[in-house]
């Protein structure tokens, strides 16, 4: 893909009703570790994740892993099987791929994506 | 501030010509520590900090604190003094403090704040 101007693209993807799956931290682990190999880029730091459960709807999985080009995040509710993932990225990315990956392994009924541009005026 | 609809706000605040106190891994963490208290949101993870060398403009520092709320990342880089720093949340937050301390600990010359607003059919 074609750098275009500026920093690079911030990738957001939600979706809803996912399978269960999304509350095993292994399996949100697995997933950080599979996006950064199939987006090819670079980790410098292992996957942090973390289960939580502040009641009522605010339950799920949270993780995040750094990379040289910036950072991947999750985050997965109960309530309604909600998952927010986030890209932020200094080369582009393949959209697809990541929205691809996010379906293969939570299987949403809805999902939904938002390609940001960052960075206007950034130079290398 | 009254909680709008879906599931809660996205701040991206980019800045540029900051301080070269952007580059201390100290002062990074500090900033995400304070950024959590003076947005009232609750911590569930240390910061993580990275200082990284990757060579040209490729040069900074990343940082992460998971709260319950999502979280808050901040990257730095070098070149042209950037800064992208993001608060993702599932209550209202204040802008204009986030802004502000980003101003206050950075120095930046420009800054430009975008808001989204996430999880549209979210439900508690």
């Amino acid at each position: 893909m074609a750098r275009k101007g500026g920093f690079g693209p911030h990738l957001i993807v939600e979706a809803s009703g996912c399978s269960r799956r999304m509350f095993d931290p292994k399996a949100v682990r697995g997933f950080l570790e599979r996006a950064v190999k199939r987006l090819g880029l670079t980790r410098i730091s292992e996957p942090f994740v973390e289960y939580y459960d502040l009641g009522r709807w605010n339950k799920g999985v949270s993780g995040i892993i750094l990379v040289s080009e910036s950072h991947i995040t999750i985050h997965t509710f109960m309530k309604g099987g909600w998952i927010f993932a986030d890209v932020f990225s200094c080369k582009e990315i393949d959209q697809r791929a990541f929205e691809g990956l996010v379906k293969k392994e939570f299987r949403p009924r809805r999902m939904e994506s938002n390609y940001l541009r960052r960075g206007k005026g950034f130079r290398r």
